[in-house]
C-alpha cells in the first residue's frame, strides 16, 4: 500500500504546504537528510491553535494541535520529495510546547504527532524525539514541530 | 585502552538504557550520524533531578544533573552501536536547562556533561554545543540533553 | 564574485571568531555537514546585546542582534572551512529569542539573520529555520543562533 493510500484509509487529507513567515524556506535536502523548518498549527494563513498548555490549552487540545501540525509537516515533505513513499525514515522530531509555569506534560502532548507518524509510516515512522517547554512561540502558536527525515 | 576500560578507570558504571516516554525511540542512525532523543536525569523510572536552576537547584546540582544525564546518553549510544569504541566523534550537544527568571549560567551547568564527554572520549569527545534556558521540561526535569554522534 | 568580495561590497568586515564559553568547540564537520555551536552576540568577550524582547529590547534591536550574531557565525564558518566560498548551502538555522511573556514576533527578529545570509550567499543562503522563544539564554544574550551548513 502506498502512503497516500494509507492516508486515505486513515481519512486524512493533507493541507496545502505552508508558506514561510520570513526569508527562509520550508525544506532543504542534503545527502539523504531532508531538514524541515519549524512548523506551527497554521492553515490558510490563520493560526488554528494558540495559547499555552497549563493555562488556556488542555493536554487533549495540545495533542490535537500536535497532530494538526504534523499534517502540515507531511504536506511539506510530500512537496519536497514528490511522493511520501520516498520517506525511508522519520529520523527526528523536536517539539516545542508553549508552556505556562508548572506545565510538565510536554511528552504527552507530542504523542499527538508521534502517534500520527507511526500510524502513517509504520516502523519507518518511529523517530527520536526531544520535548521542550518553550516560554513563547511565533504567533502564540501552541506548538512548533521540527522534523528531520531520511529520504 | 577501550572506552569501557576508560569508564572503569574513571569509576563510572553506566546505567541500563532508558526507555522512551512515548511513541518514539531513543536512537536512530542514518549514514554516519546517530541521533539521540532528548534524555533527562531519570533512573529506574524515577526523575532524579527536578526543578529549576536559579530557584531550588544550584549550579553545582545542575552540573551533577548534566553529568548524570550524559551517562544515560552513553548507555543509549552503547546499546545502539554495540560498543562505545564505535564512537568516532561526539558531534553535537544541545542542552535545555530548566531555568527560573534571571538565571543565565546555562553554559556552566552544561560543562557537567561536556567535561564528562571529554574525559571519556578525549579529543573525539569535543563537540559543538547549544545551551538554552527552557521555561519547563518534561517531568520537571532539571535538564534535558540531546546528542548527535558520528559512529 | 567571491564571498569575501560580496562581503566587501556589503561593507561587512567579519569579526575574529568567538571562543567557546566551556569545554566544547565552535564547529564540527561530519561528511558534508558543518555543525556550529550556538552563537551569541558577543564581541571581544563582551555581550553586546542583552535582555529580552517584549521587555527592554525592541524588535529592531533584536533584528540588529540577530544580524550581529550571524556575522559571528560567518567568522566561525570561515575559520572552519578556510574560505566562505566552500559553503554550498546554509542548511538550517535555529534561533532562540530571549522572550518576555507575551512576545510572539520571534520570526521578525530572526529575519535580521536570515536576510543577511541571503544577501551574502544568494540562493545558497536560503535555509530552513526554527524560531523559538527562550525563557533565558546564557549571559542574558538577546539571541542565540545555531547554524548547520553544507560545505
Amino acid at each position: 500500500m502506498s502512503i497516500d493510500q494509507r492516508l486515505s484509509q486513515l481519512s486524512i487529507e493533507l493541507p496545502p504546504p505552508v508558506q514561510p513567515l520570513g526569508s527562509y524556506c520550508t525544506a532543504v535536502q542534503v545527502g539523504g537528510l531532508l531538514f524541515l523548518s519549524g512548523h506551527v498549527p497554521v492553515r490558510d494563513g490563520k493560526m488554528e491553535y494558540v495559547g499555552q498548555l497549563g493555562r488556556e490549552v488542555t493536554v487533549e487540545q495540545g495533542q490535537a494541535a500536535a497532530r494538526f501540525t504534523a499534517l502540515n509537516c507531511l504536506a511539506t515533505i510530500r512537496a519536497a520529495l514528490g511522493f511520501l513513499d520516498r520517506v525511508r525514515r522519520i529520523v527526528r522530531l523536536t517539539g516545542y510546547v508553549n508552556s505556562a509555569a508548572g506545565f510538565n506534560q510536554q511528552a504527552a502532548v507530542l504523542n499527538g504527532a508521534s502517534d500520527l507518524l507511526g500510524a502513517v509510516f509504520g516502523e519507518s515512522g518511529v523517530h527520536v524525539r526531544t520535548a521542550v517547554g518553550a516560554a513563547e512561540l511565533p504567533g502564540d502558536a501552541t506548538i512548533e514541530l521540527e522534523l528531520t527525515v531520511n529520504g
